[in-house]
C-alpha cells in the first residue's frame, strides 16, 4: 500500500473521505477488502478507519484490513435518528461527528463523491475534489494481485477450452449449428461457461458468445442460434468470488468452411495484437500501443469508419474492476511496471462479421509477459 | 411508468440527468432498461434520452426503452479527446452539449450524483440537488415486476430445498456433521445453493450458510465445518440474470438435538414474524410493522442490548436492489399497495447462536400476500 501520509500533506488535507459500498466502489473495497453491498464510509488519515452500520460490525472487525472499525452507533445513530425522523439527515450527523473525532478541518474527497454529502460537508469542513489516488495506485499491482488475476486467468481459460470444445462437435447444417439434434445456441454455451467458472469459485456476468451478424457489435451479448461458417466471438470476463479480481479473454471460432474474407480479418487482427505486444514496455504510453495497432490495420486497409472496423481501443487494465486504468486509447496515459492490461483489437463489418483476440499481459520493464497461455486458432 | 413532466414541473426542472453505470446503479437502469457496466448518461426531459459511448451504440439502441439514444460521438467526443487530452474533460464538454442541445436550462440531480459533474455543471446550468423520485417509484412494483420477484423466489425456494435437504442428511458426530464421511462445511452448501441457482439462470453473491456462533453475526456468511445440534442460518438473496430483479429468503435449521433455548428462540421469531406479517397493509407504516415485531420480542424477555437480541431492521423493500424503498425500521415509512418487502426477524446470542426467518410478502389494500411458500422447520 502506498505512503497515504505523503500524498495528504502533498494535498493539503487532513483526510480523503470516501462513502459507498465496496461492492460497487472498488476504490473503497481496495482500501478496505471488506465487502458489503451496504453503503459505509472510508477516511484515510492516519492509518484506514471504517464507520459502518451496527449490524456490520462484526464482519467488519473480523473481515476488514482496516485499522479501525467503528460503528454508526458509536456516534448515536439511533438517538439521531429519532430526532430527525430521517435516516440520511440522521446519516449525515454521524459522519460530520466521525470527522471531527478523528481531527479532520480539511478534506479531500473523489471526483465520484455523492454530491449531497459534498455539499454537507461544506458547512463545517474545507472540501477539496481532489484527483484520487486510488485508481492510480490500483494500476500497479502488487505480487499477489497478479497471483489472484493469474488463477481467475487460469478459470478462464479452462471455461473458454470447454465453450470451443463444444462449438468443435457440433454440425454445421446449411447456416447453422447442431448439437444432439439441436440447435446449438448462445444461451447453451453461455451456460456451460458460467457452471464451469461458477464451480472454479468465479463468477461471470455478462459472458459473450455471439455469432454472425452479432459478433459485428463488440457489446453484443449473443442470442438465438449460432451459425455455421461465420464467426463466433467468445468473451469471458470472470471475477474471483474469493479475491474479487478479474481475469478477460476473448477468442474468435469458426465452425464449418472459413472463407477467405473472415480469414483476412482474422489475420490482420491477429497481427495487430502482436503489434500490439511487441510494443508494450514500462514508459511507453497506452496512445502509443494504440497507435500501433491502428496503424497495422490502416496499412492493411481496415480503416475505421461509421462504426466499421476497429472501433474501439485497443485495451484496458484490468484488477477489481473489469475496466480500469491505465487505457490503451487514444488518451492512454504512461504504463509502468506491474500494469495488468488487456491487448484486444477486434474488426467488425455487418456483412462479414466481427473478429476479437484478446490476451492479457503484465507490463515489465523492457516489454511484457502474456497470462494467457490459450492457443489462437479460427477454424474449429 | 410515472408522469415524468408533472414531476419536471412541479420542481422547476427541465430535466433530471443521471450518470453512472447501470449495474450499479439501479436507478438508472430502471429507466434505461439497459445494462451496461460502463458508464452513461442518462437524461429524463421529453421522455428519456441515452448518452453512450460509441461502442454501446449497437447495443443501447437494441436493448434499452430509451426514447432516444445518442453517442458521444454525435458531440465529437474524439475531436474533444484530441483537445483537451484528457477524457473526463472532453466528456464533460460533450455532456454540456448533450444538455443544451436538449435545452435544458434548469437541471435538477439526485443526492448521490457525481460531485465533479455537479459542480463542472454549475457553471453553466442552474443545478438543482433533488430528493430523488427514481426509488419511490421503484417500491411500487407493477405487475411484470411483481411475477419477475416471485420467478426468482421460486429459484430461491429450488436451492433451500436442495440445501436443507443435504443439512438433513448429514450425520451429527460429536458437535459436527458429517455427509459422505467427510465434514460438512458452509462451503459445500453454498457451493450446491449457487450451482441451482445459475442453473435457473440466477447469480447468487453473498448467500450465507452460517452455523452455531456465526449464525448469532447476521451479516457473517459462514465458513468451515457446520455444527450438529447448533442453529445453521441460511440466507439466500438471488438476483435473476434475465431481468435483474432480486428475492430474499431465509430459514434456520438444527440437524441433531435441539435444546430449549434454541427452542424458545426460533418460537419468538416466528411468533414476530407473524406478528409483523399481520401488521402490514398499504396506510401502515414501516415502523408500525417495526415496533409490533419488537414489542413480540420484549414481551417474551428478549430485550436487545450490546449487539445481542433484535439487533436489526425488520425488513426492507426489494427489486432491482436487494435493499431498496420502503425499509421496515425506526424510520420506516407509510407502506402502499405493490410494495414488495421482506420480513426477516432475527435474535442472536453468541452463546445460543442466531436464528432468522424471512418471508417475502406484497403489500396490499387489508393486509399482504406471501410470496414465500416454503415450510418452516427447525429441526431437520
Amino acid at each position: 500500500m502506498p505512503d497515504f501520509g505523503a500524498f495528504l500533506t502533498d494535498h493539503n488535507v487532513d483526510g480523503l473521505l470516501f462513502v459507498g459500498d465496496s461492492l460497487c466502489n472498488s476504490d473503497i473495497f481496495y482500501l478496505s477488502r471488506f465487502l458489503a453491498s451496504d453503503r459505509f464510509a472510508l477516511l484515510v488519515n492516519n492509518g484506514i478507519c471504517l464507520l459502518v452500520s451496527a449490524m456490520e460490525m462484526g464482519r467488519a472487525e473480523k473481515e476488514s484490513s482496516a485499522d479501525e472499525v467503528l460503528s454508526t452507533m458509536h456516534y448515536s445513530m439511533k438517538e439521531k435518528l429519532k430526532i430527525t425522523g430521517n435516516f440520511e439527515e440522521a446519516y449525515l450527523h454521524v459522519l460530520k461527528e466521525f470527522l471531527k473525532d478523528h481531527n479532520v478541518e480539511r478534506l479531500g474527497v473523489a471526483s465520484d463523491f455523492p454530491c449531497r454529502i459534498y455539499n454537507y460537508l461544506l458547512n463545517d469542513f474545507q472540501v477539496a475534489m481532489i484527483d484520487s489516488p486510488i485508481s492510480r495506485w490500483r494500476a500497479i499491482k502488487d505480487h499477489e494481485e497478479i497471483e489472484a488475476i493469474r488463477c481467475v486467468q487460469e478459470a478462464c481459460q479452462d471455461a473458454m477450452q470447454l465453450a470451443i470444445k463444444l462449438i468443435s462437435k457440433a454440425e454445421p447444417v446449411g447456416d447453422n449449428l447442431f448439437w444432439k439434434g439441436e440447435q446449438l445456441t448462445s444461451d447453451r454455451v453461455r451456460g456451460l461457461i458460467e457452471m464451469k467458472l461458477l464451480k472454479k469459485n468465479c463468477d461471470a456476468i455478462g459472458t459473450i458468445v455471439a455469432g454472425g451478424p452479432q459478433s459485428a457489435d463488440p457489446h453484443a451479448q449473443g442470442t438465438g442460434s449460432l451459425p455455421a461458417n461465420a464467426p463466433i466471438v467468445i468473451d469471458i470476463f470472470p471475477r474471483s468470488k474469493k479475491t474479487r479480481y478479474f481475469a478477460d479473454m476473448t477468442r474468435t471460432v469458426v465452425r464449418g468452411e472459413v472463407n477467405a474474407e473472415i480469414k483476412d480479418l482474422y489475420d490482420a487482427v491477429l497481427d495487430a495484437q502482436i503489434a500490439g505486444i511487441n510494443a508494450i514496455r514500462e514508459g511507453v504510453s497506452g496512445k502509443d500501443v494504440h497507435f500501433q495497432v491502428s496503424e497495422t490495420f490502416n496499412d492493411r486497409g481496415y480503416t475505421e469508419r461509421d462504426r466499421r472496423g476497429f472501433m474501439h481501443s485497443t485495451g484496458h487494465g484490468i484488477g477489481l474492476d473489469v475496466h480500469e486504468r491505465p487505457s490503451l486509447n487514444e488518451a492512454g496515459e504512461i504504463l509502468a511496471t506491474n500494469n495488468v492490461v488487456t491487448l484486444e483489437p477486434g474488426l467488425y463489418y455487418p456483412e462479414i462479421g466481427g473478429v476479437r483476440l484478446e490476451d492479457l499481459v503484465v507490463v515489465a520493464e523492457k516489454g511484457c509477459y502474456n497470462l494467457t497461455s490459450f492457443e489462437k486458432r479460427l477454424e474449429i
